[in-house]
């Protein structure tokens, strides 16, 4: 019995391009899928590139010109993973010609892009993706799975944060993420924060942010200097639907620090921290454990917590985050094909960022905002 | 050649009035102090308890009445340990005797009470003490040493945390813990992460605070329910002098935290992690180390970061907690003879006081405010 | 320009089939290969399994008789992961058809049959490879050039295990793991133990052995029980060329552990610590760092760690176990183009049986031996 | 209602006769004890050293001769700290006087000589203790229990180590630590390995040894080289009465590791992980936790663990190194008054000397052997 076919473009061919191709590659070596994938055509900046692409990718074909792809009948997938900016022209090319977009955060500088573009996938009834990876942690999963079964009980407070140091540097140059529209810490990192303390903990309905420039100025690339304005570190405080409160840090200069992206949670009846450096380990703590027997278990990832016995067969191998990414192509195809619901859409991205300029605005009034 | 007297009143016989003699019986055994230490009296509430702590602690004479030990002229240092509530009561009362006061924090409920005595002491010239004990663990004076010779370079950030679970369970008794005047967990273990963020990085300048009550109300301990309105999590983005930005949390229904006071604090050159629930180790990230070699180490306590060689002849062995407090009385004894200055005073605890109601207020009014 | 073709047999599908292909399709997209690799033929038991596997895996075509394969003139490569007692007839059906033969460890249960194959092979001239991916890792390799680069000194001390537990349930059925010829946990993961020994310390000259069997006899399958005779414990004394001594230990029984590959090795400069439960990340603790700061590092693997960077952009992203299989066809594709050498061949294989079955012997004669 | 009083002769006030003289001054503080403890006679060298000693440490008189510490009929009990080359002489001295005899490990550098202490402790029916303070450890006590109690099911393997660094330089001068007659790594910290292995599983019953020697000449402090012959590692493979195998490890020269007195226990339902570096926290798997929600549990030491309480109100503050000293006379003095068995005495002290020299003489022999 053959398979439908699924046929890809892709825009883009840096590290992101070539994750997306990882995911499309291997998820249907993992995952029972209901389509078959195919490399249709990949978009480069130059002919010469797009050809180099399409050998080293695995494409059939190649092409210099987007809108080639858009205009392409055979083509029922596109993954943008070209420059932020270029977002929402591409997507909303996309929708129009009836495809599915799967487009790499943030999903455009402004919410309010992020909004148009959601709103014209809903209406042509396309289906989405935004790439929140980290989600698909099959721990990440567990935690959620947990807490929705009430293993922690009634959840009193969280603590979030996702720190690196990749601009700690203040010799780095001015890059596009230190463009006002869209850049800085928060949108570029803390934005994990925030999508895992919902997946984890539900709707954030309230926020008071800090957000702070620590290197007012970097070299501009060449010879010159450029003021940066967006923030270095972002910090809020939160307020959540289920009567919780928190609080997330997103930062890039975090000396040392190389994907501290954790969490606690405590609940009345337990407890859970987990760090991404460590990713395959989810820490609990249980009321329920004997007296004197309490304490943080480290529960290693296993098949008992799927997907990630389609990897690895026995506990202690560990998944890698290249495998994260497989995990979010085949839950995307999967919603594709109507067989599961959009693990994490344009609608999902569009939260994130209105969560985020909620907080800067917070912060800039520096006074406490209801997200909208 | 022997060492002159100084003859100790000790008030309270609860866990810290024992943690006060434990200091004054092994800090000499462990340090050279410039005073041979005698246990004169000790006051209780009635004449029975006293005699059992005389005999127990080993105290020369026992009294029912507090105020024969500032009436006795033979008594130098006075350690009071008693409810908060009578903190102020009698500090002055043993200030205007001229004797040196050990008080324990809170050095008042409020920090109008805290000013008072410290002018009354600062005025009188008698040497003062709140009990601060983690900041006489060796590792964090490695810590503030590090900062302070620039091995991590320029301070950027900070994050430090006190959490634990003491008051998780809601069905535990109010108590005074609870009471508006001084309660909630910010004044109770938030004081400790805002001493040590100082202690660290100096004077903080600006707050913004978040004090949440999570649980209402409580039994009230004879069959009814009182409601609680002191914050159960206390948070708190800080601006510091040196420019650093940062942030703290006190926690006290952090279900499975223990002793969670842990700091990361990241620099220009190296960063800092810390958990009190390890203590004897401190974590350094310097980007001073080679490419490809770099990584936070684990430095464990040892003879090369003192006074821990006077506990233990090697690295490996650790100190406990008891011992912080043999630190602690042997800073002071020090201070008393004018051999060092008065590592945490009463304007020390007084700051400390001020900082947590800053917070409070500005939790309340919802604004930033600056720190007088 | 177009690169030559290598055609790729694979006899067997369960997860070591699984994970050749994995292998070989993830490969190619991260490592700049000098072939392209065709998946040819796969066979497996019936027609119908083959079949399902040809449209799972992507092979162009499917036989139930692995004949087929090494019939074939076009195959270049045959990937055996069949089950061990096949390993011998099929890879020296393989070396006599001219193919490159890449076999799953062990090559086959008795050292004289790794010899043959081992001897046949170097006779034909093919290139081989056995699947030890643990030594695949970034910082094994990593930890290797450290020690060699003599950053450690000289080397003096090694502690090597290798611990899981399942076999550690005594109602867990007798398998082909305890047959007598090859069984037990020493050939099965103590092997790992003991070629990350040499990996890392080169040759080991000289083995006291320790094994012992647990758990006497288990369940048939069939309603009966069967005696078990191999070991659920394997230790070694070990005695290295370099003048370093050292021990392993490979345990099957060992409740709550599921991937503790871990090692320590002391040198007079410096020290490493590694588990495979962590496996992203190597301790190293340095005699050169300075007096007070000193202590095990935690390098986490990141773009200075070759090849970690094809995989990730950033350190902290981190590798997973699929990801060291295609570490492996990288380097075995690379060695039978002549480019590199043949990273771990049947002899490799042979050195690393010749290793168990004298630890086994000098186990039952309790007598050290000297390793041939 | 006052209690006897018992008087205590130290001899030796180096580092453990100071950890002595903190046990019996702050044991009384913590525990509640059947005796008053008085600091009779301290023996130093020389006059001026012993006065000095008296001074420091409480002592009402000071003696250079040791023997006025015998001679002496008020005195009860006599703490041995002088080299162990004089442990012979001055324990027998002091049971032939009937007194209680406190010997700081190990008792003496052969078994004959322990032996023969043994017998005449017992013979005349004083109580003794050797300072085998490790296992005063309130999370060791708690293993014990667990185990006792069938929390691990039947133990199946067992590893210990202790490994450290203070012999890793070999610029380090010979001292008494290397001579023949009682000296090595095994005897000295390998016998802490083999105390803990047989106060959690019981009695050890077939050894095979392998004791190295990786420093064959050390500087004598004179300007020339002195050969040694002790080992520098001394391990051992282990066979337990109650059926389980293990290993062990004695290491002076493991380069980073401070106090890595660690082992891991397994069981059929169970595991126990543990690190001195981290002594307050016991890390226990249950096969009994729920499918998918196993892991280590980090069990942090807290008031359930007797007699932690005693030290500290809470978990998570921690006792420390000086405090299991306290706990080690707490115990003793309790025997003396035959409220409670004597927790480690002579017997005991010789039981491992047995165990160390019969490793030794197996490691010489290449022989497994039996222990007597």
């Amino acid at each position: 019995m053959t398979k439908p076919k699924l046929r890809i473009g892709l825009i883009g061919t840096g590290f992101m391009g070539k994750a997306h191709v990882f995911g499309f590659t291997s998820a249907p070596r993992v995952f029972e899928l209901p389509f078959d994938l195919e490399l249709h055509t990949v978009a480069d900046i130059t002919d010469a590139a797009a050809e180099r692409a399409r050998q080293t990718l695995g494409f059939a074909h190649a092409t210099s010109d987007w809108r080639t792809i858009m205009a392409n009948p055979e083509i029922d997938l596109v993954s943008i993973t070209a420059p932020n900016a270029l977002h929402k022209e591409m997507s909303l090319a996309a929708i129009a010609a009836g495809k599915h977009v799967y487009c790499e955060k943030p999903l455009a500088p402004l919410a309010a892009d992020a909004l148009e573009m959601t709103l014209a996938a809903e209406a042509r009834g396309v289906k989405t993706q935004v790439g929140f990876n980290y989600l698909c942690n099959p721990m990440l999963g567990l935690a959620r799975d947990m807490i929705a079964a009430g293993e922690l009980g009634e959840i009193r407070g969280y603590r979030g944060i996702h720190c690196e140091d990749y601009m700690a540097d203040p010799a780095g140059n001015y890059t596009f993420r230190h463009d006002p529209a869209g850049g800085g810490a928060l949108a570029d990192i803390g934005s994990h924060a925030l999508a895992t303390a919902e997946f984890l903990c539900g709707p954030v309905t309230r926020v008071m942010g800090d957000c702070v420039t620590m290197i007012a100025e970097r070299p501009d690339g060449r010879g010159g200097r450029k003021a940066v304005t967006v923030d270095d570190v972002g910090r809020a405080f939160l307020r959540f639907a289920n009567g919780a409160t928190g609080s997330i840090e997103g930062n890039w200069i975090a000396t040392g620090r190389k994907m501290q992206h954790d969490f606690e949670i405590y609940g009345t009846k337990g407890a859970l921290a987990f760090s991404q450096e460590r990713f395959n380990e989810l820490h609990f703590f249980s009321t329920a454990d004997a007296k004197g027997r309490q304490g943080f278990r480290r529960i290693e990832a296993s098949p008992d917590h799927a997907p990630y016995g389609l990897f690895c067969v026995a506990a202690g191998h560990q998944i890698g985050f290249n495998d994260l990414k497989a995990i979010e192509v085949a839950g995307y195809i999967n919603a594709i094909a109507g067989k599961a619901p959009e693990p994490f859409n344009f609608r999902a991205g569009l939260r994130i960022q209105t969560l985020v300029e909620t907080i800067q605005r917070s912060s800039a009034a520096q006074e406490w905002l209801d997200v909208k």
